[in-house]
């Protein structure tokens, strides 16, 4: 069933079932009534990652909080693609977009990854997690992906779970379409790593290019800003190898 | 030859070959002197969107003028690449981005289309301009697409060059994967068109699928703004169909 997208949508941190009344969060009541100025009766949706989509009321409001009670399903909960995605973080504005690309795009993880030519030190986990509900709450989305902390590019790799394989956008690839090189992996579990605006170093390129869950991908002939890769790269893997 | 994007690139009007010499307009010369900061002799990169791309040195300045002379081809001028991308009006900052990202991801032609959705009026083309030449600049994209003024949808379609294949974006399609539609396009000359925020109407879409040189497509299960959805589609069209 396609999402509603007419109907304000509100990720909630409370369970979600048939009749739960709870109260809505001093951010969440100030949206509801004052900028949204809904009243008593008014319907909305809900989401909290874990139990699908639910209509609900407002049930009772005052001047600052607002009881919701839940309605009925009208969504189940779909599972969360699994795909990690990596990235070195841009300078807020350009960050936020990612985020919200990412999300849209159907990343289950993000993953923050600092590498030698990023230019933004760690970024705010918090606001980080803003933006994908954000962008969940606007484009209906309710599996709502994991953001975790930072990690230095070279720990990341060490850790990696070998069954996974790890995409990444390579400036310097001597071709220009990803479609054979991503129609060769055959692993479910994916990962995608997208570089900072200077591009990986020769030696993190080197680095990658001899692991074996690795896949370096082109994208095309001309130069890609970070962010435009980044929804580029996952759409070229959404439609041969994810969830398209 | 990869483009060297570590060098500043300015685009200027004039005329390009071996020795011209010419005075950069009034911003530029500003630009160069008083942001870049760059002295007698220093080095760029100047393209035209005709001639290719050629180095050039500051030959001599004043407080306020900079003469450039023109030294030698870097790259020659690729061919436009023969796609007319079609996108709703967006609000501002949404806007200059989607323009910047339809530049970097090869569109030859920028056309803005007024439907029933679209919030704003008909956008500042002096504005779009602007945004191509700068998304040129970073990304040393050397053939510059050109910006129509914008048209109304109903005109769009039946002004159209019947043998030119035009895409769009169905947000109400049944499958998830473009692949199988866009592998079943055998025109080279290529349209893509991008709904506004608010999607197309009834009307609209009826309209479009009951066109034969039009193919529509899915973008996945999720909904995409608009803006994600212009760079996801060009990506999975450039690697099927286009010059990926």
């Amino acid at each position: 069933m396609r999402a509603n997208y007419k109907m304000q949508r509100l990720f909630v941190p409370d369970d979600l079932g048939p009749e739960i009344e709870f109260d809505a969060g001093h951010q969440q009541s100030h949206y509801l009534l004052h900028v949204l100025r809904l009243g008593e009766g008014a319907e909305i949706l809900l989401f909290n990652g874990r139990d699908g989509e639910w209509s609900a009321a407002i049930a009772a409001k005052s001047k600052k909080a607002v009881k919701l009670r839940v309605l009925a399903r009208q969504r189940p909960q779909p599972p969360l693609p699994d795909l990690v995605y990596c990235f070195a973080p841009l300078k807020q504005g350009r960050l936020d977009y990612l985020v919200q690309k990412a999300v849209e795009m159907g990343a289950g993880v993000l993953q923050p990854v600092i590498t030698q030519h990023t230019q933004v030190a760690k970024p705010s986990i918090d606001r980080l997690r803003a933006n994908v509900v954000e962008a969940a709450e606007q484009c209906g989305i309710l599996a709502v992906p994991q953001v975790r902390e930072a990690e230095k590019f070279e720990r990341l790799l060490t850790a990696w779970d070998k069954e996974r394989r790890l995409v990444f956008c390579d400036e310097d690839a001597s071709t220009n379409n990803p479609l054979p090189a991503l129609q060769a992996v055959s692993e479910r579990k994916l990962g995608l790593l997208v570089g900072p605006e200077g591009g990986f170093s020769d030696e993190e390129r080197k680095l990658l290019r001899a692991l074996p869950f690795v896949t370096a991908i082109p994208l095309g002939p001309r130069i890609l800003r970070a962010d435009t890769a980044a929804v580029a790269a996952l759409a070229v893997m959404q439609t041969t190898i994810g969830d398209w």
